[in-house]
């Protein structure tokens, strides 16, 4: 059954929507100004002149100065990665395995995840959240609960989840977005664990981008996620394309679109995506994952794709497209595909470097530089 | 005059080539190993990993654990950039204009050039080096002298300093770098500030390449520098293929290749390079004229091509020759083509997160995690 594209929102998500604001154009034109007033040859810093520009759009300065860096972790599992034919090349246990170890006591801190160490190593707050993990996760002071459910339903048999339930989550990663910043946060990466959770990624990013009504196979956006071989990518692809066929929604409804494919930590990053914008910070988009849950918000609220920043291009194919579509450039290609929210916490201090230029250098004029334009 | 490729190497720089030892293999073999145990598909996270494990090679350990960052930025004047045909989109007066820059008292603290801005922001320590401005500089307790001539000889029409002068610059880099890691560092950023340095650092690549010898023109590694028109390009060019074709150097002779060709702040920074590497730190590459002091460096002491990290790759042609010859690979692409060792310090943060991972994540084993390998 197609719902209607009409179907208005729920007067919870229709509120986050209508609190999220595009750039502010006039503090975008000072800081295009300014950059070309600063002591460097015009461009000379490349993209980071752009991201500083943006980021003063974001922030409503021509000096932002953004602090703290948050990465917000939901975890949960999927239908889809459950039974005899996997379509990850670990096993769903290792889900909540992994939210054991984000909250692990370890030597270092808080956390023995790749995550916990790169945040560490840049000073960003970690948060983690049981979206829908299929266990009895133990009671941890750093963990947040926002489960309906220990997994979706299998999206190749029917959809995901209930609207309410993509609802639910939606309004979870947005309140877990409005506690960071108001601990601290002012750039917010969204990140996630999920066995299986690339294979809901791609069947959302297929239908967000139309490629099933432009004729393309969603091969073209299915990729190897954690590594699978030759036979698990061929049960991905057909699983992708099996939830494609129900033809259970439509890319003008994106909510039903998320409860049709998605998966519970990719609604609680659209959340946490919602929630930042609306509070008017910067988004930095790691992988693949998060990339399905930006199609998505931007779908919703156009005008977060201002708040959006590209961390680095992943291995998993798909993400170039994401990108493509959204209309961001990727700031490395470092070949990460682990998910997390490691990349995105890797590129925060690009974005802190690209606001220190904009906000600290002096210009030609205050300097006493000859060359200035 | 061809200086015979036999001339023994002055004793002090003997010395230091003498203490630059190569990668730890055993601490590189135990990263490898400890890599692949980490909670984390094998290989996720792309070059990060290959990054850690050379970081393990340098500080000989498989839980590396570098912790400051300083960036060191000499600034020097070019006999080439002087006179009535420019070679530079700058005039001359900006270098000493730049290093009043890098010290000025700004409300933000020391300093209001990009390196500074960018330096805070990552948390590294500016320093700077006058090795051969061309004027009066102001005391400054931040400065750190070591002109012997305000600026070089014209490159054209003869050698750009002396062996002698060379090598007082070469050691007084050094000795900056091992002030650096007597306050702290542990990756030592090499920095630049020198109207028109981009002609004797495409002369060096050229040379060092042996570009001439294959029948390859100098245009190949000589670019815009900072963004020189048609006319100006031309010029350089010129510049570069006159200076090559007095024949004044050999490239198996890497100190007479620096006084034939050289800039007083490429002396320096191949000094700061030996000086790192014989204390055991690592390097982190900025751009194109940080890459010609590499290649000198490495000519010298092959062994510390292992303690080399490339930044981003820069918008200079003749940048990614560099980094081929160097076997190095840039972590990012942003099109920075600023010098004063910006990239460098932009790069620091991905290398203390590279050697986090190695140092505070779990493995499988430890995390309980099923699945390792």
């Amino acid at each position: 059954m197609l719902i209607s594209p009409l179907s208005p929102l729920p007067p919870e998500l229709a509120a986050l929507v209508a609190a999220i604001q595009p750039a502010n154009a006039a503090a975008v034109a000072a800081a295009r100004i300014r950059q070309a007033q600063l002591t460097k040859p015009l461009g000379a810093l490349g993209e980071l002149e752009d991201i500083s520009v943006r980021l003063a759009g974001v922030f409503g300065s021509d000096r932002p100065h953004p602090r703290g860096v948050a990465v917000l972790v939901a975890a949960a599992d999927h239908g889809v990665a459950a039974g005899p034919h996997p379509v990850s090349a670990y096993p769903p246990e290792v889900t909540p395995a992994m939210v054991a170890n984000f909250l692990a006591d370890t030597p270092a801190g808080l956390g023995g995840a790749a995550v916990n160490a790169i945040a560490r190593s840049v000073g960003a707050r970690v948060y983690v959240m049981d979206a829908g993990v299929n266990a009895d996760l133990p009671p941890h002071p750093a963990l947040v609960r926002a489960a309906v459910r220990r997994g979706t339903s299998d999206l190749r048999t029917g959809p995901a989840m209930s609207r309410d339930e993509a609802l639910s989550l939606i309004l979870a990663g947005a309140a877990l977005a409005r506690q960071a910043v108001q601990d601290g946060a002012d750039l917010i990466v969204p990140g996630e664990m999920g066995i299986g959770n690339t294979t809901p990624a791609a069947a959302l990013t297929a239908r967000m981008l139309g490629l099933d009504r432009l004729g393309q196979d969603a091969a073209a956006v299915t990729g190897r996620g954690t590594g699978v071989d030759d036979a698990t990518l061929e049960r991905k692809v057909a699983a992708v394309r099996e939830a494609l066929a129900r033809g259970g929604s439509d890319p003008a409804d994106p909510l039903g679109v998320l409860a049709d494919l998605g998966g519970f930590e990719i609604a609680a990053m659209l959340g946490m995506m919602l929630g930042a914008a609306a509070l008017g910070k910067a988004i930095i988009l790691d992988g693949f994952v998060e990339g399905s849950a930006a199609l998505l918000a931007v779908a919703l609220a156009p005008a977060l794709a201002d708040s959006l920043f590209a961390a680095g291009e992943c291995a998993e194919v798909g993400h170039a497209a994401q990108l493509a579509h959204l209309n961001l450039k990727p700031m490395f290609r470092l070949g990460l595909r682990l998910g997390e929210g490691t990349g995105g916490v890797l590129a925060a201090p690009m974005l802190l470097a690209a606001a220190a230029t904009l906000r600290e250098m002096q210009t030609f004029a205050e300097a006493g530089v000859p060359g200035g334009a």
